[in-house]
């Protein structure tokens, strides 16, 4: 697979990798193993069922697959070395309500199987957060497994 | 150890393997550890100090830790193949004022015991969510160490 | 590297690990990875933006780092066997208006790399809990790599 000219294909960009919010690095690698930190998406901020929609959340959580891709890609160079992404931990800001997290979090979801293909798909839990940093809508964190 | 001479002893039926509530899979398999994907509970909905007991998301815990052994056992082929629980991630859909996460999470943590003698014996955290998906009492994830 | 000498120079005692809160215990070894449980801070709780001030949780946060240094003293018999911490999860009870998760667990994360150095410096989120048990202000899990 050529990850790179599938992206091209699918016109996507990679943003930019943000500075880290607190006194941690984007990811660290162990064995075979990155795991990756916690990322949001750019510029979004709310609580579902309160003041964003199920909807924005959902292409909000498809911004911050870009943004964990591009961490992958600054990390190992070239997205081919991706043999598998593991498992996806995906928070949403939800009022008490929410109960649709697996909808939201599918849009990183999607992204990931869009991208990588059947080395896209993942373990994952959805869950609702009552509070997230700057008020981001989603945070999202993953475990990927590499070819050396 | 024979882990399903074991269940039948302890007159435990595993439960199907639900379908993936969104796009992702039961479990994805990296060197020998398997990362599974967070499960609920069969038919119990509600949050704990609010409108369901504390006891009543025990019985929840545990029942999602049926179904967490039911992914191991269709992954694996044989229970047996287990040689240890490594981590549960235990969340409890709860009011802000509830503090007694452990002893829910327990349900799940005791029956990894019953089944799994030493094996099952894991690092854990128990915490409190402010919603989860379909407004399940728990979600619990965990990581397994096997053998090839 | 001597941590444990680091440790006395940084005139830094570490606590008495604690008996676990449930049917869990404090770390499992896999390969050469620890998975620690989650820990939190000795006799402190409430709720951060409600009745704990940021600065408080803070320093619980780092309270709750110098447990998880302890018990992987205790797993290892020398931190110097810490070749990187990879990964911190690192949950705040905080009220639904409340967003600066980073700084809160900074006093975690900090601590990590003032012990061990660039060995330290760890992926990692931080994110807001709705409850904790017992009440606690911060709850913090990590995942260490080891040399053998």
């Amino acid at each position: 697979m050529d990850i790179d000219a599938r992206l091209d294909k699918l016109g996507i960009v990679l943003p930019e990798v943000p500075d880290p919010a607190g006194n941690y690095v984007h990811v660290v690698r162990t064995g075979n193993l990155l795991f990756l930190a916690g990322k949001g998406p750019r510029g979004s901020t709310g609580k579902v069922g309160t003041n964003i929609t199920e909807t924005r959340a959902q292409e909000d959580a498809r911004d911050t697959g870009l943004t964990l891709i591009a961490v992958m890609r600054q990390e190992l160079g070239s997205l081919d070395r991706v043999s598998r992404i593991v498992k996806v931990f995906g928070m949403v800001n939800a009022a008490p309500t929410f109960s649709n997290h697996p909808a939201v979090i599918d849009g990183c979801s999607d992204l990931f199987i869009e991208v990588f293909g059947d080395a896209g798909r993942h373990a994952r839990s959805a869950v609702g957060m009552s509070s997230l940093p700057n008020e981001i809508t989603v945070e999202i964190e993953c475990i990927v497994e590499i070819i050396d």
